[in-house]
């Protein structure tokens, strides 16, 4: 089942859901970072990222104390891209036959950690034999009406912006697995990013507080998630490549391949959102965290991107990196 | 990793879970069927049980449209179990990268159709890769307070009863597995039972409605599952193996095994509850489908559950089937 297979078989599964009944309460579906249903006066969010070894995280390169983490922060960054508060935590755990209590109960430790520092609950779940360590965590949250984000929405001559820095995990992951050597201070850093990425909670509040209504995590990439966002939406995107906030230490140490890993790396767990320029503009001065404007969204309905350079001109990813359009061939 | 390791872990996450974050609105974390929290005037139940091709199914022995049916029946199982109307689903896939497109389709569509017989939607979830087809469902649910059923508060001299008859389920595997020849009509009871189970959504709110507090659905087996009640409500139980309401199927096609399969098979998803003779008598009165009295608790606070045959003598577990205590050595 190839990526476009899998894209095609969401919207058909989709199609399925839709048959099954419907339920006048919900308001978001399959299709976004958490489905949403109206629950008296606020809104219930639910999401369920799956973690499988060998597909999303290798054991040589992440203790089991960061990937209890990790799995669970990637589930409450869905929740921090719909503007919501992350409540309760379910982990359904595979767990190969020859796992050591130890390791799971370390593992476990990650989750509590995260859980804690956002004020969450693990209340449940299941363990179970399975030939591949698969980690389903459901996350649960609640947001408003008035402050939920979503994908669609998008309006022509939006805004694009981004929270935080990008570029740091994706580098990171290249550095793991490739045993890069660096300074303690940027192998630190890059680590770090990779391994226990920040859900962006508070900053998710900002931007709803703000009248901010489109919103995603950076879980694919920058570009593939504002592909969804545009796609959604029924607009298109303009990025402009000087605009795009490369994390410093990124900059530094993969020069050539910096814009590379800020654009398509993935795994940042930053917000993109879009809003009219005022909205990005109090949020800038009220919030404490940083905040870069990187393109506009157009009309067209395709819901294509595109990546324009400090002349405006287009640019397209080849091999060796991003370049002008059309140079590729 | 062993069934009593495994065991003894759950207990272990569930200390450190503990130690995650308190949320005064919890009703129930891990260990009980399903989680339970306040809201407002309700409680929000949920609950995520895996399974795993391998370990819970083999496609061999299940099309993939029951698969989808009966991945999400014991989940909305454990809804019954509380009490609950199951309200939402969210399905996460883990899919080998040889699945086709047809196959997933048949397992949702076989979700769509339980989730339509019980009035729920399905909102959600995850598609990704993994070396084993890998099936994550969590239901959402919701009661009331004075409505919800869980494993903890069985009291000494309450009687025990289940609903509905026991033992076609595992009978029905053995059928599959040993490709027995049977009947047409025995071969579609038996086929039915262990492929297409029907949760006891209805069962479980007319026990609630009468005032049932402790419940739980049968998946691992009637003993086992007893054993989860006496651990949870410190009390000890007592099981009248002549009561036993066992499939007439089973009592006439697996003769000797019969007993075995419905103390111990699992799968039946019948619900197993306990309360005062009263209350039994008069849900027996009002309800259209069979309650059983087959036991009662005890106050040894051991937990422990033992067997009597017609002469209140201690029957066990041989090699063979159900003897009298002492005789299997």
């Amino acid at each position: 089942m190839s990526q476009t297979g899998e894209f095609e078989l969401i919207e058909l599964l989709k199609q399925i859901a839709n048959e099954a009944a419907a339920n006048p309460d919900l308001i978001l579906g399959i299709g976004d970072d958490a489905a949403a249903w109206r629950y008296g006066e606020s809104v219930q969010l639910v999401t369920a990222d799956m973690l499988v070894e060998g597909i999303h995280f290798n054991l040589d390169a992440i203790s089991w104390h960061d990937l209890g983490w990790k799995a669970l922060a990637v589930n409450i960054s869905d929740i921090a891209a719909m503007g919501g508060t992350p409540t309760y935590a379910l982990i359904s755990l595979g767990l190969p036959s020859n796992t050591k209590v130890e390791q799971v109960i370390e593992m476990y430790r990650g989750m509590a950690e995260i859980a804690h520092k956002f004020g969450m609950s693990i209340i449940g779940g299941d363990t179970t034999e399975s030939p591949v360590l698969t980690i389903g965590p459901a996350v649960i949250g609640k947001t408003t009406n008035d402050r939920l984000m979503t994908r669609s929405g998008a309006i022509p001559d939006d805004l694009i912006a981004v929270t935080g820095n990008l570029g740091a995990s994706a580098a990171g992951l290249k550095m793991l697995e490739k045993i890069l050597q660096f300074d303690l201070e940027t192998d630190s850093i890059l680590r770090e990013s990779h391994l226990r990425p920040s859900p962006r909670i508070e900053e998710g509040k900002v931007l709803s507080r703000h009248g901010v209504k489109v919103a995603i995590d950076i879980s694919d990439g920058l570009i593939a998630d504002i592909a969804h966002i545009c796609r959604a939406s029924q607009v298109s995107a303009k990025i402009f490549a000087e605009n795009i906030p490369i994390h410093q230490a990124v900059k530094e140490r993969f020069a050539k391949d910096a814009l590379n890993l800020a654009l398509s790396g993935g795994e940042d767990y930053e917000l993109l959102f879009t809003a009219r320029e005022e909205i990005i503009e109090k949020i800038k001065q009220a919030s404490s965290f940083p905040i870069t404007i990187i393109g506009e969204i157009t009309n067209e309905k395709s819901g294509s991107v595109i990546i324009l350079d400090e002349n405006r001109k287009q640019i397209t990813l080849s091999k060796t990196g991003w370049e002008h359009f059309g140079h590729e061939r």
